[in-house]
Order: structure tokens, then sequence, then C-alpha cells
């Protein structure tokens, strides 16, 4: 027997746990050229409540009583497909099921030697990709540049902070804890870290951190705190709008200051990143990464939650500032 | 003797006639090495509204008891520089006075047999080169995009849309009324204009007429038009702030719906410009305007108000829609 996760329901706000249902059924058996897969992690992310939307994206919404799916790393247990080995770790955008099938495609595989498995849903999987392909495509870092990043102690925002240092940035994160904050300083190298749930007048804060002004900005969370960064931006700044997750339980509009006139002063940029769009670079950034980890260059954090049964609790805990770094489920 | 006109208040929303001071004063003698100029034409510009804030910006605030300033068509009438000679025309960044002494730097040779003096203030001038290197820098028009322009009637979005047609695309144009929207598809080539002052839903407008979605929006007015706009980009749009005239006499910060959640789904780009940082560019920009000019590719519009002591009324008369195409006084 096998247990799989459905998606019951669109949440209006905040996802809740009866928005999914745990269902059991039968284990598959692989036919000719596929491979039966046993997931071991699965990684929540941010993202996946835009799909729980019933609206035209770049990625199309879950269903209605289909299993929900994310990436996921997942041992080969049997293999009808000369490709694959019984044995054989892979990582790919795959159901949220403990076992299934798959004719390979879109699978890679997972290198052990290289680092613990769970790394290739984080530093080594999407969000490593995403830090450092919005900062190589939008972003056009300069030694003594000043990077600002919010969801600092996050996945993404952690990775980020730290490609900032290793190209010679001031860097400054903004995070929701005084732990989180003590955490990207010590851990993480960076320069200055804000607790935007401390900070009353979050423009002034960064004021006075940032004393050359900001030259880029990684935004992960939107709204107010992408406000306080532009008040404070250079000319020719770059803000990469990379997440909004302080948007994304919004039920309606949200509304704030208008960006356009501080854009045009400052001749600054602000401009939508998705990782999906740049697959050809994935080899490329991957060697960097790794290369990277190998020289103790990277750090990184994991928040791992044991069980399958827990995976909707995990994925509703981001919204809630319960991980540290990259939220996974371990099956 | 010599009219000067100088800046003397400040303005809280719309300026009117006695925020500026008109003075009689000697008419001044060139010393060794400057030029005496007659101005000819003088240009009034949006982006003076910016110069009338006291705060810090790309270019310095006007200073209040001191003459306007704007890009000025005028005769070398006097010459003790060797680089000039009586009966010259130039064009420079010059002072709102009938007559005024120049060293030279910053003039450029205005040649009567290339068009008429007064289109170097507007399709040879700063806002020609603002629609030609906006769109070179920002916009990577092409053929078969469709491209909307607001403020299309005016000195800036007449040009971008002809432009826009020139590399193939189609061209929508918003403009504010009936008139000049007849007025863009007619002389302009505009594939279709919008009037705003009779279109309750832009958004929906916009739909009907873009079938195949926007993929670069130049931008003269900010506000409400560019959030109608966003409601309709393409993956991958790009929308050139170029100017922000709905806002420029705001008096308190204007808000609207938050652009950052868009900007990512659609991977779209919006990105401030400003014509003086690409200096280095304009003799490029302007052999290809003056090329498209002499082939009849590009039409013009001038309002011309008759009168030095009318620059003024002519400057207030830019926030009312009292100009068709680019606004200067002829002196």
């Amino acid at each position: 027997m096998s247990k799989t996760i459905l998606f019951k329901n669109r949440p209006a706000g905040k996802p809740v746990t009866s928005d999914f249902e745990i269902v059991t059924e039968e284990a598959p058996d692989p036919k000719e050229g596929e491979v039966l897969l046993k997931a071991q992690y699965i990684s929540v992310d941010p993202y996946l409540r835009g799909r729980m939307r019933d609206e035209e994206s770049y990625i199309p919404p879950f269903k209605i009583n289909e299993p929900m799916e994310s990436m996921v790393v997942a041992e080969v247990i049997d293999s009808r497909n000369s490709n694959f080995e019984k044995g054989e770790l892979v990582s790919g955008m795959l159901k949220w099921k403990e076992l299934q099938t798959s004719v390979g495609t879109g699978l890679n595989r997972v290198d052990p030697d290289l680092a613990p498995p769970s790394a290739f849903l984080g530093i080594l999987g999407l969000t490593g990709l995403t830090a450092f392909l919005a900062l190589d495509k939008i972003g056009n870092l300069r030694a003594g540049d000043t990077l600002v990043v919010s969801g600092a102690a996050g996945a993404v925002g952690s990775v980020a902070g730290q490609i900032g240092k290793i190209k010679g940035c001031m860097v400054v994160g903004i995070a929701g804890s005084d732990g989180k904050v003590s955490h990207i300083e010590d851990k993480f190298g960076f320069d200055k870290g804000i607790n935007y749930n401390t900070t009353e007048d979050m423009a002034e804060a960064l004021r006075k951190v940032c004393t050359d002004g900001v030259d880029v900005y990684f935004d992960n969370v939107g709204g107010e705190i992408l406000d306080a960064v532009l008040q404070n931006i250079n000319k020719d700044a770059r803000i990469i709008n990379c997440g909004a997750i302080s948007l994304y339980n919004e039920t309606k509009m949200p509304t704030g200051p208008r960006p356009e006139g501080i854009l045009i002063k400052k001749t600054a940029l602000m401009q939508g990143f998705l990782v999906r769009d740049h697959v050809k670079d994935f080899g490329r950034a991957l060697r960097q990464l790794s290369n990277w980890l190998e020289e103790g260059k990277l750090e990184y954090d994991e928040t791992i939650v044991e069980g399958f049964d827990k995976l909707p609790e995990a994925f509703i805990g981001l919204f809630e500032g319960r991980n540290v770094g990259k939220m996974i489920v371990k099956v």
C-alpha cells in the first residue's frame, strides 16, 4: 500500500490542513520503460500557494482531488528503464506519494558523494539555483555594492546573502526574529540583520545600516518591506522580485505606495524572476554552487519534518515562519 | 534691456502663474571667450515640475529667485569665442532669458538645413532622443510585439509610437481626447487609440484591443493607466517608466495596487529611464532620427506659443493637456 496527499479545497487565505486529504492506495507496478520510486525527501515551498489558486499562471494550478506535487528526492526501488538502476537516488518534480512510477523524464541523478540527499532540494536544488540565477541574471552584483535580502534566514535568502559576500558586497538581511537575525550574522556572514517584527520604521532602520544606500534588493517578501527598501535605493538600483510571501495569502488586491516615481528618479529596475525559465543555465549554476560548497564558502540550513503525513502541516508552517532555511519533509 | 523669468515659489499642487516673476534687467556684455545668445525657441517640459521640489533628484532643484532653465534654441548675436560665429544657431540647457552669455560649454550647433530650428527642441532634441533611447535601452522591441504608449499624442509618445511602427509592432496609443485619438491614428499611424477620459474600464479596453497581450509599455503617465496595462502584460513584458505626469502634482504619496505579484508571475520588468544618462548615445540616436525624418518615416507636432512672457502659462498648460506634441515658446 502507498499513501498519497490530495488537494481537496482551494484556500481563501492561509491554507489549513483540511485543504488536504491523505488517502491510501495500491502500490503501483512499473510498466516496461518505467521506474518505481520511493520518496525519501519532499520539498515544501511558498510558490505552491500560487498553484492553489484557480488562475492561469506560469505553472498550471493544482486540480481538486488530484495529488499535490513538488520537488522530491526518491530512491529507484525497481527499474524497467535502462537509464536507471535499482538503488539509485534521483530528484524531480513528483507527486506527494510514498510510491509512484515514472518514465524517467525530468529526473536528475543525485550524487550522494557531493552532499546529503536533502541538499538536492535546497542549496543544490531549486532554492540554491534561484538565489544564484536571480543574482546572475538581474542583480549584476559588483564588489562594494550594498545588497539587501529579505526572507534572509530562508532557503533562498540565506544563499543570496552568502553569494553577496563571496562577490564582495555589504550584505544586510531582513528576518522575522532576533534569533534569525543572530543566525544570519553568525552562520551566513551577513554584515547586519534587521528584525522586521521589532522594527517600527523599516525605511529609517535601513537608512542607518545602509549608509551608502541600496544597490541591489533581493526581495522574497514584497509589500511594506519593499516600500521601505525603495526609499533607500541608489541610482541604477536593481530590485529582484523573486517572491512576495507577504502577499500570497491576501484575498483582495494589496495596495501600497506607487513605485513608478522613484523608479524614474533613480533609473532603477524591478524585475520578476522565475527559476524555471532558466533551465539551460542550471548546469553552470550547479557547478558553481557545488564548488563553493566544497570550498566551505556556503552554509545552509534545513528544517526537516519527519513523516509523510506531516506534509500539509510543514507547508502551512512556511507562512508562520516555522522554518529555518529549507523546509523539507523526510518520508 | 532683456527679460528674465524667475522662479518665485515652490508650488504645492499644480503650478500657477504667480509661482513665476518676469523681471527686466540690463542686457549682458559677452566677456572674452563668451558668446551673446538671443533666445529664439524655449522648450517647456513636464520634468521641470520635478525641479520645482526642494529635494535631491537626478538634477538639482530650481532655486527661489533664480531664473528658470530648460532647453533653448538661440542665435549667436555676438561672439568672443572662436568656436562660434555670429549668426549661428545653437541649442543647449539655458536660462529663461531673452539675452544671456555663455562660454559655449554644452551648446550644440543647430543645422537649419536638416529641420526647422524648433525641431531641435523636439524630434531632434531631448524628446526624440528620449523616445528612441528608452526603446533602445529597455524596450527591446521585436517585430510582432504589441507596444502600448501613454501620453501618445505628446512629444515623446508620438515618436515612441512611430518607432514601434517602423520596427513592425502593433501599436496602441492612450490619449486624453477623441481628437488626439484620431490624430495619433491618422497622422502617426498608431493601429488604435484609446481616449482615457471616456473609458471607464481601461484594463478591459486594453484587453479588447491588445488581443495578443502587451509586450512593451512606454509609460509617460504612471498611476491608474499603468495599473490597467499591468493587468494585460505578457510573459517577459518590458515597462519603460519614462514619465509619471499623472503623479507630478500630487501632494501626498500616491498609492495603488502593488505590482510585485504580477511582475513575478509574468517575469516582467519595470525600469526608470532618464535620457541624460545616455549622452554617449545621442550621436547615434540623432543620426537614426534624422534619417527617418528625411525618409518621411517620422512626423511630429508642435504647439508653438508666441511670446517670451507666455512661458509660465505654456508650462502650466502641459498639465492641462493644452499641447499637441512638443510645447515650445517662440520668443
